[in-house]
This record gives structure tokens, sequence and C-alpha cells, in this order.
């Protein structure tokens, strides 16, 4: 049987590539004009302007009322942040805004596709790498059209693990996450990174350059397609309690083993945070 | 009147180059048949074998009699890490072995040189990204042949700061380590980061991707050329405490400005490590 959604995959990538070549593009000229401590604005603007590009090109090709749109900039717009089973895209245009702001190499573009509330398949564009990952379900995963997989470690102590500081700065909360990461540290491990940008992470357990990347706070839009390349490069995805992976909860453990996940799920000490398709009011 | 270490700093990049050439081959070529289990080995060997190839080309350009050499593997084999006031080459050959183990994209080469006990130039070539930096004194700092400077940000809060949690993983140390993370996010700052390689990191400062970056634990390998190339991308180099900087303390804060340094140094908990300059039997 053919595969149903060939075309918007192959179409995901053509406009993760637009879209990467735009925020190149901006990073280049408009931020070396500015002084950085005003680029904040440039940031919201470039965000604003890609999200635009991907889902109008988007719209353009699949027609505006059969396809779903779930992306950062119109959630923060006020837009619901639902998955039903239509199908649907997940979208952030820039991950990766700090990074983006003060030139930091990673940053990503993800585009991810559901249906039936199932993910089909995941790009991610790492734009100033140049980097293209990709991954359609059941195919397998890729960057820059060669097959990736995760890493071969079975033990912890020989692992590299990625986690995120992230953006809340409540007291509480920066001591958890700093907690965990201490005790992930001691048990020992290897090392710990962190690239700024949760896409990118996902990334790099794809390709086996680290083990394990953990991360409570981020949205639905940062992981998806991340989800489905870590997938694809035979790795596994879990909540951060042992538990299913769920895209809405802003929680999410992936790793090459479920072995290294457990092990480290042992150390993580969780915090709440509001799930991504919880309404609040604007 | 001419330059007289001209020579040898257009020699430096090229043996760098070689070098990173080298490292990239034994990467892609012999980690692939490996387990990285294995790999540990694999490091040693590439280790030795690229500072071989450096300071073997070294010696041969220059003479063996005139030149002094500090090489991370040498030291690691013995060999006294004085610096005198003759000419002498500061090299790590593979700055990031974790990193090359693991396939995470930041390894570097870096070759410093030193004459009268002060640093005259200094090469990073960060062999993964194929970015090669260099410096000469009073000349500028340089990205692939583009000039570079660290960023203009004034204000703490709109910074990003890079440290790294080092190898010692004895519980007083990695405690006063995030700690001072810890104390250094909540200041706030935009982020931490880290590269995983001291030379990368000093390189990601020269180039205003990050405003600072300090770490206690370091060699003077790891050190001397960025050294050179964060100060003349018009950066300050200080000690954790607030002195001069000192290239065999361990111990080191860069900054795109004093003002940046002067503030995250009063949240480091500084910790004790030897000299690299104290001879201690092996």
């Amino acid at each position: 049987m053919e595969d149903p959604w060939q075309k918007a995959y192959d179409f995901a990538v053509e406009v993760a590539r637009i879209a990467g070549e735009e925020i190149r593009k901006a990073g280049e000229s408009e931020i070396k004009v500015q002084t950085k401590s005003s680029a904040v604005d440039l940031v919201t603007k470039t965000d604003e302007r890609v999200e635009k590009i991907i889902i109008g090109s988007l719209k353009k090709e699949f027609g505006e009322g059969t396809h779903c749109f779930i992306g950062e900039e119109s959630v923060a717009n006020g837009q619901a942040c639902i998955l039903t089973d239509k199908p649907t895209w997940i979208i952030d245009p820039v991950d990766g805004t700090t990074n983006f702001v003060h030139g930091f190499p990673f940053v990503a573009v993800s585009i991810a596709f559901a249906v039936n509330k199932q993910l089909e398949f995941g790009v991610v564009y790492s734009c100033l790498e140049d980097k293209m990952y990709k991954a359609r379900k059941g195919k397998g995963a890729f960057c820059n059209d060669e097959k990736i997989q995760v890493s071969d470690v079975q033990e912890i102590r020989k692992s590299i693990i990625i986690s995120e500081h992230g953006t809340d700065r409540r007291k509480e909360v920066v001591s958890k996450i700093f907690s965990s990461m201490q005790k992930i540290l001691c048990i020992p491990v290897h090392g710990l990174r962190g690239s700024g940008t949760a896409a990118t992470n996902m990334c790099l357990v794809a390709t086996g350059a680290v083990e394990a990347f953990f991360e409570i706070g981020i949205h639905c839009w940062d992981i998806a397609a991340g989800a489905v390349i870590v997938t694809e490069a035979g790795g596994v995805l879990m909540d951060v309690n042992g538990g299913p992976f769920d895209l809405m909860s802003r929680r999410m453990i992936c790793a090459n083993e479920k072995i290294i996940a457990d092990r480290i799920i042992k150390e993580i000490e969780i915090f709440d945070v509001t799930r991504d398709d919880v309404q609040t009011k604007k």
C-alpha cells in the first residue's frame, strides 16, 4: 500500500529547510546590527514570522480546513493546544530562542505530524549546523540522509546524559533540577551536557552522541518531532516517572535503552507543571 | 620590525588542521567498528598518536633543543610541566576526550606558544565543526579567517554562562560546582551551557555566543591557546578569586567584560586543586 503521508513528509522537510534559512538569515543580518540587549524583540518577530511561513505553506499545500495546527506562537496567542484525531501539525518555528539571540550554535526548526493522535513523522532542522534530521514511522531515522541510530552503551557509568535548566527560576524548581543533575552525575556518569534546545537534544540521543535526555517543563512542540526521530533511531521514550510517554504532559525522558532510562528515573526529582492540553484563560 | 613568530604561528595552524583531520578520521573509522564500551583505549591511543604528530612536526620544523614542549600526554607520562623563558609549545592534542568517545560534536586541538612566559599566539581547531580559531598577540582573533569579537552584553541578566562539571566526582567538589552554578543561574542569567571542552568554551566566549566561562580543575594545555584567542577578541581573563590570571593555577574565568566576570566571581565556590607546575612523584 502506498504511504498516505509520504508527500506530507517530503513537504515538511522542504518547509523546515526554508524556515531554517530564514532563521539563519535573520541571525546573520539583523542580530549583527543590533546590540544583543535589544534582541528580544527580534526573537519574537522571527519566531512569529517563521511560524507564519511554515503554517502558511502547509495550509496552501494541504488545505485550510482538513489539517489542524499546534504551533508555539499560535498557542501563545491564545489558540487551543488540543490533539484531536484529525491530521495535526505540531510546530516549533525556533527551538532554542536564547541560543538564537546569543548566536550559540544550536537552533532548530521542529515540525511533527500526527493522525489519530499518533505521531506519523518528525523533522528537526538544526539550521546553524545545517543538519536535517527526519524520521517517518516504521522507516528509520536520518541525519542529512544518513541513517542514524542510538548508542549501544548499556552501562549507565559509560553514558553522557543531557538535561536543561529550563526557564523557570522559582527556587523550589531550580533546586529540584540541580539536585537531580547532581545525583545523576554522581552515579557516576561520563558527563552532563545541554545544547539549549530540546529538539536538538533529542537528535543527539538519536545519533548516539549521548545516551539520554530528560526534561520537565518542555512543550509538545519542542519534542513531537524528536519523539519520532528517537523512536525510529531505536531509542525509548517514557514519562519521567517511568510510565508511558505522554506528548502533552510536559515531561519526558528519552534514551538509547530502557535500562539507561530506568536508572536515571530513580534520580529525577519531579515537580508540577501544567499540561499543554489544559485550557487556561489568557 | 618583522614578527619573529609569524612563521611559527602559520605552522601551528597547519599542524592543528592535520591533527584535527587525524582525530576526525579516528572518530569516523575506528569508533564505528567498536562498541563504545571499549572506546577508552582508542581515546588514549588517539591522544598519544596525535600529540606525537604535533610535537614531531614542530621539532622537525624548529629544532629539537631550542623549543620546549608541554603536552597533556607527555606530562601524563612523567615529563615536567614548568614554563620557562624558552620558546615553549603548550599542547592539548584532543580536548574533549569524553565528547570524542561519544561523538558529541565538540572536540578540539589546542596549540599555544609562549616566550619569556608570555603567550604569543594560540590556535584551537574545533575539528568536528571544522572551525579554526586563531589569535596572534596584538593582531586580533579569527574563526575561519573571519575576525571575531566578544559579546557587548553588559548586564549579567542578559548573559549566557558556560561552566563544566569536570571529572572529579568527590562529593565536596561536586557540591561546590553545583552550588556555584545554581547561584549563577538564579542571579538570574539567560542560561547555562557547557560544550564539554574548555578550549571550545573559550572560543564560544571569543565569538560572543556566551558571555563568560569559568572552571576550576582545567590544565594549562586546555586554556593556553584559548587565553590568547579570548584576549585578542576583546575579552578578559582572571583568576576565579578576582586576582590576575595564572596559566598554571588550574583556575580561570574568561568573559566579554570585567563587570560580567566580577559578578560571577561573587558566586563561585572555590575548591583546592594542585597547580600544574608543582612537581609530584609519579
